[in-house]
């Protein structure tokens, strides 16, 4: 049996005059495309203009979706109703499958941005308002949860497709969550080691903690990073190295899940 | 042959903690809502709501889509590239398609808003940029076009379903195009004068210009307006009017068009 | 030895074709205004309009500072850097300042807004941000610290005037903290009872908590809210009963502070 | 007798997790330096960084007033009620004064951007509103009109500091008039042609028009760019150009005005 992972990447965080990522270079190592929608970032013409060049790469598309908080780029956490953030997400998504429309394309998958991902990933409330909003908009959009979160087990109980995330930059606990960016040496460099990681995680369903236990952590996607030369030639090497383990990198619309 | 016309208003313009109009008074007389789609007003709470309240009714649910200008209300004109503006366009629809969802509804038609509306009254481009847009996301869709104006050769040339529109209380000029509010007499306040133009307009395809002259002039949907009281029992009015001289008044969705 | 205390109210919390609140009733009643700024509320024209009108009836100026959410209209809770948040107050006092240029009136004090406010009272970061603000614009400025709270010791700690703010229509509780809306009766609607507890805060220094006790509460500054008629004509009978009383009702920049 | 001139760039133009033009290499070339203030670009933190680092170079502080249109970078014409543009202004001033107060620092001249500098160029009103701002945020501030403009008369009639600005690399007509940018070669890339041109406008007082006409036009002040790196390149050969024919580069607060 031939084993296979999805990668992913945020794009399309630009704002009118700003750019910021190199989308372009991104495209062509990921199979799905988080495209922000223009609340944390993004706008109609960047949705169009990355919705139409991911259709080129066959990239799959997705809603990245975020709280509405374009100065904070999405990443300061913001407590408000559940209901008021339903509505949210699901306008994001239907703005981007209209500009969708534009390449033929249908949106296929959802994956929260920045401080609102955080926050789904331990909060109850959080994680159903974003599933009921992909269950009411199109119930076979993927929802794309980090591994082991409230998130994940939102989409179980919703009766979504889930595609289990996981970071190749970043370590693990021993609980499998991820240990803070504040902690030393918690974010990966070196492409090697991040590499390993991935391919354990694809081939064995495990991870290595921070503290050298090995942790259960099923993943379908991992995501990755555009927005440092640095960052893409990462990306550009766990890919390889996932390849050279044998593994196929597939869109999330052709992934198993569930 | 029963003649037929649609009573389209604009709702849902308010944002946040901010309301405007009287949305559920007008829900009540019309049979088509302009929905506003979060550019000039509106946000997801609000288009939510009105779309469920207008399934209530009967009403057909239209995108109300305005200039990315939530400080002026959509009133000030704008000068922008019109790729620019069709991307906005088909975006605002797109989310609204979303919440449509929510009470199992379609978007059915599009009615740019203020400033836009009276720019693509009269300029090709912008009206040629927004039936772009409906004609992308959904070619079903209704542009709901000035009569005589730039935005009904647009739909014409786009062969999208059209819906021409006739105001009750504005007086016309020679050319059938609206007088300016500026000039003095030219809004119609008297409800018995409201509603003799617009049964005219209906059941003979004409209007009394201001000099007096009679015009011919297709309407399929005359607009109301909910945002005074004043302006609410003008529209019941009209409508008693309407239905008294044997007219009958149906959503966009049952008009015979084109 | 005559009593005084100052009446405060939130106003200016429009934006563009939106308004909220009663200003013109509420100015009436109180000797300071609060004046938002254009982040969660307000504009260059509600802020010019206020200022005007506050120095037509005697009342002094200040910034009703809050987030950069006008959506939320300044009540979600939002995360930030401490040094950013002390920027955009700058920001916010020093367009107030602009302002009050066209009324030949000085900004004099500082209250921030809704959950900023509520999360300045608990976080000594972000009641030291804000303080160091107002320091820096002026050093002279007011700040408007709920009585108790982390942002009366920051203003004590930077030795900014400071005012000692009390409520006239909340339930305090044994500790001398507000007791949350959410709790049953923690909101005072009988004016009476609104009238005797700021009577006794002013007269004897001391509040009776919701369980009956009696607890020191130094207040220089009551809030009184215009956003509904009921409020208005609350405020209205807090000050009747408070000048019953023989306290005087003065701006704070007639108040003996500190 | 020494001649001497400003040379003025655009910084600050970032917004939230956005940059864009190198700031601090421009900073280098300059005297004084055009701030935006959070309408078509720049936040409370841009504000203040370009504040400091203005400071540091001996570079003076001005306001780079906007519409509010941050999508747009102020690049849109739009069209609003004078009396609305002039608060917009004035709200802008009083928000950098408060972030210059952070470096000690004094706002000295107002530059309008893109789209409201090149209407308020031909329009009366516009230009008027703007001037008014100043004369009542601050009648010393320093008008920065471009030469032979609606502005100019503006600040002459309103009796405000004027500084005439003029273009290293742009051609003009026999008015005196820049030539559209549309217009082929209207833009000089040669830094020795731009050198040329003013050179010639700061030692003779005049132009050559793009036909070979010798046009009158006073200039007090040279806009360069800092968002290409070409563009900082010709900022440099410009300003030693002009350095090498005996001109001095001078603040605006160091120029002889008016």
């Amino acid at each position: 049996m031939t084993l296979s992972v999805n990668l992913n990447a945020d794009m399309g965080e630009g704002f009118g005059a700003y750019d910021i990522g190199d989308d372009n270079a991104i495209l062509k190592i990921i199979r799905s495309a988080n495209i922000a929608c223009g609340f944390h970032a993004g706008d109609a013409n960047t949705m169009r203009r990355v919705v139409e060049n991911a259709k080129k790469e066959g990239v799959s598309i997705g809603a990245h979706t975020g709280f509405n908080d374009l100065w904070g780029f999405g990443r300061r956490r913001i407590q408000m109703k559940a209901s008021d953030l339903e509505n949210m997400i699901a306008y994001q998504i239907g703005a981007l499958q209209a500009m969708a429309a534009y390449a033929g394309e249908k949106v296929t998958h959802v994956k929260p941005h920045g401080a609102l991902n955080n926050m789904a990933a331990e909060d109850e409330d959080y994680a159903m308002a974003i599933g009921r909003a992909l269950k009411t908009v199109d119930p076979n959009l993927i929802y794309v949860a980090l591994s082991g979160s409230e998130m994940e087990k939102a989409a179980e109980r919703l009766n979504l497709p889930l595609a289990r995330e996981g970071f190749c930059d970043r370590l693990y606990d021993d609980n499998g969550n991820l240990v803070s960016r504040a902690v030393a040496g918690s974010v990966i460099k070196d492409p090697k080691v991040a590499t390993e990681q991935v391919v354990r995680m694809v081939t064995e369903g495990e991870i290595i903690s921070m503290s050298g236990k090995r942790v259960k952590r099923r993943v379908d996607s991992l995501c990755v990073h555009g927005d440092e030369p640095t960052a893409v030639a990462l990306a550009a090497m766990v890919r390889e190295g996932l390849e050279a383990a044998g593994v196929k990198i597939l869109p999330l619309t052709e992934m198993k899940l569930n």
